[in-house]
């Protein structure tokens, strides 16, 4: 992420895996400055790996093709879920599969908070907690 | 591991998975002074996960039993195996098993040369590439 609030959202979701005590979290060093591919997050527990890029702030975050392909490629390789996370601002953490997200001009993606609470799941029901049922997907 | 050659030795490892191109290995965010059990590397791959603390120096490095005791836990909460990574100088890389680490007075665990040659094995066996007899396990 490479802000000082991204770090911040990066650590809340850090802490909220752990508190589960079923998920074993780690944040990765120099994600969004390292040379090869790498997420935010990555996230395993009850056989499952997932891949996280997280995206926080206030509106729309627009995010590279090119980033989405890396997070693609690297969890194909590892054996990872990859997910973008979304918090913004006074909302739950919402998170997306890479093909439920906003896709704009020149072919580049952009996450909301009305595509994050149309397509998105909650964190009880990504780690499995309860199923919700989406009326849009 | 919190000091410069333990960084540039983390970063050789990294980049000998990634050579591969069947790992991606991922370098964790303030390992060694996370409050939450964290590995130095976690690599994924050929369906394993393979979660990786280092050590490196010149001769014996003692390792807390502590350290150890969280390795294991992280590793079952993650779904990953857990390894000790050595590099001594002018070695190749070995790897070993928890259970492969010597035992000093106090219950703690070290690891030296004679150790890392006699009971681990080499990068290439780790990856599965092939298989080396050893003749004391």
């Amino acid at each position: 992420m490479g802000n000082p609030k991204g770090s911040r959202t990066e650590r809340e979701l850090l802490y909220l895996f752990h508190s589960t005590g079923k998920f074993a979290p780690l944040r990765i060093a120099g994600s969004g400055s390292s040379p090869l591919p790498c997420p935010d997050l990555i996230v395993g527990g009850m056989n499952r790996v997932l891949a996280i890029e997280c995206k926080s702030g206030k509106g729309r975050r627009d995010i590279d093709k090119q980033q989405i392909e890396e997070l693609k490629e690297f969890s194909r390789i590892f054996g990872a879920e990859p997910w973008i996370a979304t918090r913004f601002n006074n909302m739950p953490w919402y998170f997306l599969k890479l093909n439920q997200l906003g896709i704009s001009k020149g072919k580049n993606y952009f996450i909301d908070q009305e595509i994050a609470i149309k397509k998105g799941i909650k964190f009880e029901e990504l780690i499995g907690k309860y199923k919700q049922k989406k009326l849009y997907s």
